[in-house]
């Protein structure tokens, strides 16, 4: 077999057999299939495609490519969420305890934000001594005893994709939903979920800016993991506006402990409710979706999803008074509210543009690898659809800065649009792919 | 600008600007863009394609991204050929020294063979002291004083297309008409070349396979030329067989002296004639092919052609007295014949295959870089449509032993097919394209 030839098929449209995906994947990871090789190969797949059993093929091959988790080893059923990523999207930390309150075991590795994208390793940094760097051995034993985790990845997982995904940021070949599908799912995989529920975002804050892209891509997803032998679920959910009202680290931790307390804004709080009850579903505590909103909704209402969530900082070595009193969190030397310029519905918060006025401001970062400050970022005040009075406050900036404050003003209120006539609200979800 | 940017425009099919593809050849051939880059966006091109334009701008920033001849500094148009690969083809060698001799200058930087396409200045080397590594400065100096020179690159033209050809070669995109098309010309106009005719070689010894592909690479590279402001016709060429008889080094330079003093191959003779008909149209030489014909056929009779061609040899090193008594150039220690085995209508003599015995034999190169032996190769005596009895000579075999012998054997016999039925000889050309 030579890897040329490999290119050369893909190139000439054929489909490729699995002992020549795995034979690529595995010399590139090697380094003995250079870049140069990965990235005309990336390209060709880019263009001319894969099918279904291509692309599992690809994703076991990349999901086998270093350690794997065996998570049955120490809980029967270890439930799994994955969000393709968006703005204002802290979802993770009030679903986790929720589920994890209703019994079911929970071991989740986050990432970190990249450009407009927020990351929840980012958030929960927020919090002094909170660690994102378990082990593996911590990790099993954190979920057997606690059965609730919530780091970075404990090992290199999925080596293949990381190596391949640095080089397709650099080739232009990022927007395949083949490879998108497959770098998630290889990573799911390989970090032992046995029950996914996938939050696959649309809209100008996503990576997937249409709705038939974002369906392509949850049922692609949900095949590889059917194919995988791992139970799935994919819910659409609207990323044209941000999710909820604050978009920044540590505020966004802030505004999860509030929606933790049965408070938080009623958007994002319907969002959790609906991860959740599918994460119940799939682990079999809640035989539909109704009653294991009912459930959700129970431990937010009886406390015990806060006192999850409490016990997982402390376990974890975070400062537990930072969220019994968020005000402690890291606070931005400036504070100040800009108030509406105009009167009228809102027909448009642009979700993208909001995450990036939270790079400028500090909040995100542009390359890997940059320092972020978690104190500083941006709540919107209000969701499309909404009057607001010219006068009314619009948004409040969290900045270091007058100049930084400037800017992110500009930009926000570019990223507001008013309408003379009524607009209708955007919905939360768009469909579910099983 | 940013390379990836480049890559992206391309990956979705839209045009690329000049300044886009001179920035992105200028960038890798200086290091700046790496090979992973460049390997995306050669794929990108190749599957998605260019427009007339882009393929100029682009032949066009290779040709300039080194040193550049000008041949209008010493004569008042230079005659250039290119053959696109073939095997047998030592057509050069002959056609050269007649355009001279009917007293245009021709200047040409001449390649050597990889796999089953032989290259002219292997040719040549089998001649004892002839220099193929002329300088910059000699090669204007003796184009300027004997108007012929034969030689190989005398500078580092074109190290864009040098590198991008490298990576071409292992990446599965060396395969694209436009790519071919640009790697060509930018050889020829950094070469100086102001009037190029083009042997556009196609069947089963070519790279062009069918006759579109072959059609479509002549139209493409004379449009360059053109807008590039250069003179220029391609001429589609037969290679389903082998040239003439020889197919092997110092056989072929034999052949080529052969022919030279009016005898040869018949086929290659036409050959020789009609390409030399053309670049004495294209020189102002003659007003039609009819009178170049003529022309350059009376360099053959009056023997011109022959005393160009030793001169040549004299100025560029040679040891004349190799040419004259062309018998004193490398022979293989065990020359075989071979009989027909069948009696029949020669059908098929599978021109790749034959060139595939060269390389078996050791007169080609699998890799470059290799070595090759002037000495060996093969005799093919007859053409397509040819009728043969049981028993009669088939091809002779020049080889180093008995193990390559019966090697090379085994592969001609399998070349060639007999038909009970009449068969058509095959046509030498298949067009002209202007």
């Amino acid at each position: 077999m030579r890897a040329v030839d490999i290119i050369i098929k893909k190139r000439d449209k054929q489909e490729l057999s699995g002992p020549e995906i795995e034979y690529f994947i595995r010399g590139y990871t090697a380094g003995e299939i250079p870049d140069y090789q990965a990235a005309a190969w990336a390209m060709a797949v880019l263009i001319n495609g894969m099918t279904s059993r291509e692309t599992t093929d690809l994703t076991l091959a990349m999901a086998y490519s270093g350690e794997t988790l065996d998570l049955s080893r120490v809980v029967s059923i270890a439930l799994d969420k994955h969000s393709t990523g968006g703005v204002g999207d802290k979802t993770t930390l009030v679903v986790e305890p929720i589920v994890a309150a209703c019994g079911l075991p929970v071991g989740k590795m986050s990432g970190r934000g990249l450009g407009f994208s927020g990351g929840t390793l980012d958030k929960l940094e927020s919090i002094p001594g909170y660690r994102t760097n378990l082990t593996t051995e911590e990790f099993l034993q954190q979920l057997a005893e606690d059965g609730l985790v919530l780091t970075g990845q404990t090992a290199d997982l999925a080596p293949a994709d990381g190596k391949l995904y640095a080089l397709r940021d650099v080739t232009g070949t990022v927007q395949s939903i083949l490879l998108i599908a497959s770098s998630v799912m290889s990573k799911k995989i390989a970090a032992g979920g046995q029950a996914i529920v996938l939050d696959v975002k649309v809209g100008l804050g996503a990576f997937m800016q249409t709705l038939d892209e974002a369906r392509s891509l949850a049922r692609l997803m949900v095949d590889i993991a059917h194919l995988a032998d791992r139970k799935a679920v994919a819910l659409l959910s609207d990323m044209n506006q941000p999710l909820g009202h604050a978009v920044g680290n540590a505020m966004e931790v802030r505004e999860a402990i509030d929606t933790l307390h049965g408070n938080g804004p009623s958007d994002f709080r319907q969002h959790c409710l609906e991860i959740a009850s599918h994460m119940l579903v799939l682990g079999g505590k809640a035989e539909t979706d109704t009653l294991g909103r009912k459930l959700a909704q129970e431990a937010l209402a009886n406390g015990t999803a806060w006192e999850r969530f409490k016990r997982l900082v402390v376990r974890q070595g975070g400062d537990v008074r930072f969220v019994e009193e968020p005000q402690r969190l890291p606070q931005a030397p400036l504070i100040r509210m800009v108030e509406s310029p105009d009167s009228g519905y809102i027909e448009r918060i642009d979700a993208r543009e909001v995450g990036e006025t939270a790079v400028t401001l500090g909040a995100g970062r542009a390359r890997k690898g940059e320092t972020i400050d978690h104190a500083v970022g941006i709540e919107i005040l209000h969701k499309v659809g909404d009057f607001v009075q010219a006068g009314q406050p619009l948004f409040v900036v969290h900045a270091r800065n007058e100049a930084d404050f400037e800017a992110a003003c500009q930009q926000l209120l570019a990223a507001h649009r008013w309408s003379h006539e009524a607009i209708s609200p955007l919905p939360h979800f768009y469909g579910v792919i099983r």
